[in-house]
């Protein structure tokens, strides 16, 4: 069930039988010579519907622009700063705990959101908290990156070994071939990469990771691995969910 | 061209020769009982996506997320308050400035967004300004509203006359069933409908429009007079665009 | 009766049986070679006041300085942020509110501060709504502003035709002249004015409209006018002001 | 030279041989049964104006809102956040200093203003030391509070004893009867009247000081009074203006 | 009893019986060439354990930085934004207010800090008053600066006359010596000191202040002095303290 | 070379030939029965000394109260909001960065600390490259955890197994009583201790773990394990300092 496509009537009646929601998050930020500026929210909205469509679960609207500051000196890569991330997902917890919504699951998308949202979620437990609400003490926030799958993490290593690499990753760049088959990209990548350098920086980002890749080959991603990828993202976070949801 | 779908490079080619973006924004907001909540973000991009097919420019990721404070007494609804929004705004527009981008055209779903994407407008002009960006003093942005174009709202009245109102509006709802003919909603609605009050907090607003629709008749909507409205408020926002592009 | 001048008790008193409060805000701005820096405070003080007299209802102390952040490259302009502006719009209600205060009728002077306003109603009535006030949810802001009275319009239309133009217009210097007639300035003014441009950054404004005005020719205002367009603007929004009060 | 009866020129003629603003700042607030809500904006502003008169100074306008928490359990009240007020002043005197303001002379009325105000000065200096401005590091700003000054200070306790008090005092009620003589209140007085506590919060505060007077008696202010005092103020603040625009 | 090293059982015990907390506050900035640039801090520490342990208070961790942005050309300096304490202060009542704690004690070492600490209260007062808090409406804070004890001040008058100086002073430094006397350090001092300028930016400071001090001799201080004056501000705010619970 | 023992010229001396700072920071939170409050702020600020001393590196005042919102049900704890926290870094290190420092090096003894300094970080690089100081773009920040050093694990593991648990852990209770002997805090611990939840708000959290502990037996602790967990902290993270500091 996915929000932007429901009714307020359909959610009410949701509401009565659930407290569950799916956020998906990505970021919009350089992907490397030939990864889509999108990937991130791409991966995440594409697996978070997956996940929505196996435990009929409600998907909100994807939060395609993330905390991506250090990618910024690639041009086309839009960034959030933490604080103003912090008041964003605060804003949209607000709104849903306010309508009765007390699980948040976010499906993440980019390594670059986890600690934002980490810090969000206590601002906002203690923000909500203050509020009068009836549920304003069981707010839960989850973060589940799909790239931190076990599953993923083990197919991705089988299939690319230290080519996976941390960012522009060929896991990645295959699942986003999988979903946009008529968007995949193509120009010559060096053999020579960059990797192991900490983040700091866009400036230093950018000097010390010139093509904009993290130690990775994008080449040898193919659609079908994205498809596998997705199944396997989809079928462990569907178990994840279905957890979360039940616990106390 | 979108740039979800596009790399980095790519953008770094269409900034030799362009300075344009077009940002759709939209809200994700209760519609009355058959209106989708993602209406004002499905128009929005929609169309956004018509314009940047028609001029070649680039198209960002969707704002689904606006300033809908006054229906979140339904369930479903999410905003940001206006504050956030401005900083969500000065984020976006700080992180393509540096790039290079100076023409900023909001192609815009939804009314409740207009004062604050002014109010942001006026900020980041300020504080983009204050930082040493080559092209600081140029930034330029722009409001489209696809229902306030006269030929969208000249064809609006020729359809619905004053069943058109003001929220959960046939013309909207018809524009969505264009674009998701699988996703028509039915449901019962009276005959009399709310219309005329002003918009003041959430409570209130539910109070006064107790379905959630402002004096429209959404039943009147088909899926080919969206084709119909789409069709013209892409024409009319192209030429709007490129003037917007072109002027100094 | 004018808030400055009343005693706590006074106001206490007047809440027994009233809940509106008029709030003119104006800006503190260039407005050409001749028109005063005070002029659209001066103005939204005056007819104010002038409400306030005949409806006896309480006028508040006048927000001087607006969001006027596209002036600032002329010397002598004050402006808010937006942000800040929210804010202290924000504070005012607070204070007012818990005090019993539910109808603000903001007498606004200044086209700039619209956007802002409108922005900070909506966050106020979330914010307020999240008080435990008895009436929190009952806060209702309207702006007014009084050279959009139809019949100010109307005479300004009739006294100056197009040379009305949109900043440091001859209606609202007029008006100034009526107040303040020992100030009455003059300059010549070249004949040519620039008008047209869309309003971004403060030095981008300055370089469309190099000596401020904005089409208009402020030689044409008399005290005389400043008369009649003040008795039209007290009229018209002295009727705005009571049917906004007895609204639901 | 009052800013707002000026125009932009006359401004600009003037920043070729000053620096200097004298800035009036007051509060809206609670002034015992008898004192007006506007007594400290009335009190700065009017001297303001003298010591403009006196030094050929431009005096900006008034701020007539300052922060005034604890007294907002008396109805009448507006209250800034001291985070605001801290904003409001660093956007007075970025627009001010980007035109070439340098020296900045507050004269206040009000005694709970004058810890933000120190508190925005020096947040104020940072942030445009921050900012490109050729005289950014020689920003200058200096609280004057007319009712600290010797003279007067001397004057209210030959006339008034320990019967001045702390709020809601004689001398300012005395100085607000000069300056509006048709605006004079009278209301029974208790002999009684609380004293000696300190200030924390609103609740507290008017559970401490139930007719909002501080150990002060009002009903010996007189206009001529006022005269003394407004006649002292000027003159020394005059003084300490000249000094303060002379130093380095 | 240490805050720090208490347990929370402790703590909740303690709560039990009183309701005050002493809470020393410092700052990281230069003291000239021989002063510590923890000094204040050290002082304000030692001192609040001092009083600590004569009352049986607990002591809560030392605020270490404060406001010292006059201070930031000198490098070692450390300084928050006024805005950035005002929120620091508000957190950690807030947390201890939720706890119970309704007397907040400041022993606070630096004159810096004295206006925003008063701006921080009120903010505070307002914050905490929004929430549901038992205790609520009750709050009250004082800032008590151990260098305006009557008795510090006498003695180091006594001591040192008018090359007690303002900052860096032989008081502060003989405390610190006497806390810490292996860390006494010596430097070549210039006869001529600067002195009398106004506290302005930290550019505008270093220009006036070269070497860091403001009027003072601290080569005057002796470990013996800092004993006195340590043992005199233990004694007085001992005092302080035992009143400020008590009163109502 | 602690900086608050140190005068500004020994400052500018180190900054001719050094970049790096230490700045260790804790958090102010209850740590079970018998767990100090300070315990997060006691272990890092000791380490921090040790590896301060092993590198001749300079270490900076701690920061005593960190991100522990979880915790704020238990009295004694203060917690700041991640928005606080995030300014008060960015506050820090603008004022170390214009002495000259770029290398943040930050000992944590709080494991709720790491998202919210991650998310400072990035704040941090963004606002300070925005300002035009000569090392902006080289400002480089690692948050460096004693308790996960690898060297420590493994000897918290053999020494405690899975009594070592999450939170009131006998390995950081043994630092404690290593440094301060004389607050060894003993009281009965029921066997049974609560662990496996996941961490949301702070009524939750103390729902679901009544005594604070989180799967751990403080009991275990001994002040000899403390001084060996010291010992190896203080090695390994030497080691790391020097590599960090010596990366490009």
């Amino acid at each position: 069930m996915l929000l932007h496509l429901s009714t307020w009537p359909e959610v009410e009646a949701y509401l009565k039988e659930h407290s569950g929601i799916i956020l998906p998050i990505g970021s919009t930020e350089q992907h490397g010579p030939t990864g889509l500026i999108g990937t991130d929210a791409i991966c995440a909205e594409a697996i978070a519907r997956g996940v929505g469509e196996a435990t009929q679960a409600v998907v909100g609207p994807t939060i395609n622009v993330g905390m991506a500051l250090h990618h910024t000196a690639f041009p086309g890569t839009i960034s959030l700063r933490p604080s103003t991330l912090i008041l964003v997902i605060q804003d949209y917890l607000t709104s849903l705990a306010q309508a009765g919504f007390t699980k948040f699951f976010f499906i993440n998308g980019h390594g670059g959101n986890i600690a934002t949202l980490k810090a969000a979620f206590s601002e906002t437990y203690h923000t909500i908290g203050g509020l009068n609400l009836p549920n304003g003490d069981s707010i839960q926030c989850q973060v589940a990156n799909w790239f931190t799958c076990s599953s993923v993490y083990k197919l991705a290593k089988e299939l690319y070994g230290n080519q996976e690499g941390s960012h522009a990753t060929p896991s990645e760049v295959a699942l986003t071939q999988y979903v946009y088959p008529e968007s995949i990209k193509t120009a010559p990548l060096s053999k020579q990469v960059a990797s192991g350098y900490p983040i700091y920086g866009a400036v230093d980002f950018r000097r010390k990771y010139p093509d904009g890749r993290m130690g990775s080959n994008p080449d040898l991603a193919t659609p079908e691995h994205g498809k596998q990828l997705y199944d396997l993202a989809v079928q462990e976070l569907t178990r994840n969910y279905l957890e979360f949801v039940k616990a106390e």
